[in-house]
């Protein structure tokens, strides 16, 4: 990334004039949007870095239709926003999920995340694209009664695993990435997967093989079959392989099965939805609850096409709305980037 | 430019999908956004080039708002969008005006320019901008009475001034290109400016006063009193000077005084306007009339903001319902050029 972005700690609570809840590239650009009429954003998503599906489902892939590049891969394309953006330092709340949002008696609204972090500010905006993505889950009879207890599908904080006996399951980057992590601070890590193939970088698996070769872990070719344990706490994992079936002692199981997009607690806010997406004016962009936007994929209204180029747009037509629900007493004056002065400072044009 | 667009010969009669008035960034978009649809284009405009305002008025000037390019000048802007629809061969009419805008009994639509093409398809897109950019005259009295046959405010043919004696006013690139440029063919040429100083390239300025001192020209400083001449003929250019004034013989008068935007002929299409501007709906951005579409700075909705990146998803939602109008028939598939092969084919990918 060619600019560090500013990621805060999560659990703490913060004020901000709007909350942007998706980190793609349509919420990347909102901040952009936002940011000329000096607004701040906080923006939360449930991925461990920006960029959304561009940069978790094909951040190699070249777009051809974003105007004005050619050719950009969805990393180079995310990673151009956050350096468009960066003048005005947005604050992200990564690997979180945006669970509740109500109204304060202020008028202002409360978002709250599955980390315990808490925004308030005057507007928020959905740029969801096609909801969260969220862990796939191991079909394991039971399995519930021990999440995030001692099955986990993300690793928020290392130190959670500190001389734990841990079984990571999966065979993508994620699996291997974590296993490799985790082996410097884990009592012990037994990797297994379903067959001895990998979708994961060469590079890693050869590194986790290295491992395995030096006796520091072990990897094991077969399927969960159950959980044993009680009250939520993982004693066991039953792999079944081709030799029969066997225990795994374990503290902990990480199952990384990939991602699947559900629209997730969006649905909960209380927008009036159609077939999964949000209905929005054209005007303003705006939900039909007064404060709540909804810009890119995740929104609906006639002729609408689901092009990241579209977002921009609608981005630009919710920041004017925005601005007069934050500033209400002040002037909006339409001015633009090439003849603005004002607008030049705050993009640290010198 | 990094590739060579295809120009065509004025005064031809041509058949396309889709005409587009106005080749600034939202008209060259248009192209993308219908190539991708199988659709082609001939693209009108006044100026000598692609890129309208933004390669007219600031080709040098930073924009800081154009999705994901954090700075790009007018200029590069062009180039990139010259680059990006080159896969779908549009051709392009310049220097030309849009002048007549007619329903055929076929039930498309005729543009006909003041170059005397023809152009005939089923849909039209208005990208006019601001306007047409037209040329200011000089402040003379009687003067379009030679206007087209010995007073010109642009130069089409380089021909049409062979052995001509010429007088060529204004102190810009165009006023000291053209001098250069028709030095070879004329047969004398005088340039007269109002103050020996100019606004056009010092390097043009050197050249051409490297040629009066040779003899080869001359050059005045005044301003154009009055013409004198009959039924059109121009004999000779009444200069006032703070030594006098005096008549130089002249064949043909060009003026270059600048640009202004001006709405233009396209005030007589026919189209309901507001303010000067065409109201679309935000659907398709089809204006009052079925098949004429308007898309960029010249168009007006509730929310409208006068932005590139806006006229860019305009183009995507317009191409849509032109599609529908050009191939009745043919189902419309909505893909991705990131995942479509068939989309990647018409972009020429390899």
């Amino acid at each position: 990334m060619p600019t560090e972005p500013q990621i805060a700690e999560p659990g703490a609570t913060h004020e901000t004039d709007v909350i942007v809840v998706g980190a793609g590239p349509c919420g990347l650009f909102n901040v952009f949007e936002l940011g000329l009429l000096d607004l701040k954003t906080h923006l939360v998503d449930i991925l461990d870095r920006p960029g959304g599906q561009c940069a978790e489902l094909y951040p190699e892939k070249p777009i051809y239709d974003i105007p004005a590049l050619p050719v950009v891969t969805g990393q180079e394309l995310t990673d151009r926003l956050i350096e468009q953006i960066a003048p005005f330092d947005p604050v992200f709340h990564l690997s979180q999920m945006a669970v509740a949002l109500e109204k304060r008696a202020d008028d202002r609204w409360q978002l709250t995340t599955d980390a315990g972090t808490v925004l308030i500010a005057p507007v928020v905006v959905i740029s969801a694209g096609g909801g969260s993505f969220q862990p796939k889950k191991p079909p394991i009879p039971g399995i519930e009664a021990y999440e995030d207890q001692s099955v986990f599908y993300a690793v928020r904080k290392m130190e959670a695993f500190r001389d734990k006996r841990l079984v990571i399951a999966g065979g993508g980057d994620s699996a291997l990435d974590w296993t490799l992590n985790l082996l410097p601070v884990a009592k012990s890590v037994t990797l297994i997967h379903r067959r001895p193939e990998f979708r994961a970088a060469p590079d890693s698996v050869n590194k986790m093989l290295a491992r395995v070769e030096a006796g520091e872990m072990e990897f094991r070719v077969g399927q969960i079959a159950g959980l044993e344990g009680g009250d939520g706490q993982l004693t066991g994992v039953r792999l079944r392989s081709d030799t029969g079936e066997d225990v795994l002692e374990a503290d902990a199981l990480l199952a990384f099965y990939g991602l699947t997009m559900k629209l997730g607690p969006v649905a909960e806010f209380g927008l009036n939805l159609h077939e999964n997406l949000i209905p929005v004016d054209t005007e303003k962009f705006e939900t039909s609850t007064s404060g709540i936007f909804a810009v890119g994929d995740i929104n609906w209204y006639p002729g609408k096409l689901k092009l990241i180029l579209s977002g921009f747009h609608e981005a630009a037509l919710m920041a004017q709305a925005a601005f007069r629900i934050c500033r209400p007493d002040a002037k909006l004056r339409f001015q633009y980037t090439t003849s603005s002065s004002e607008l030049q400072k705050r993009l640290g044009v010198k």
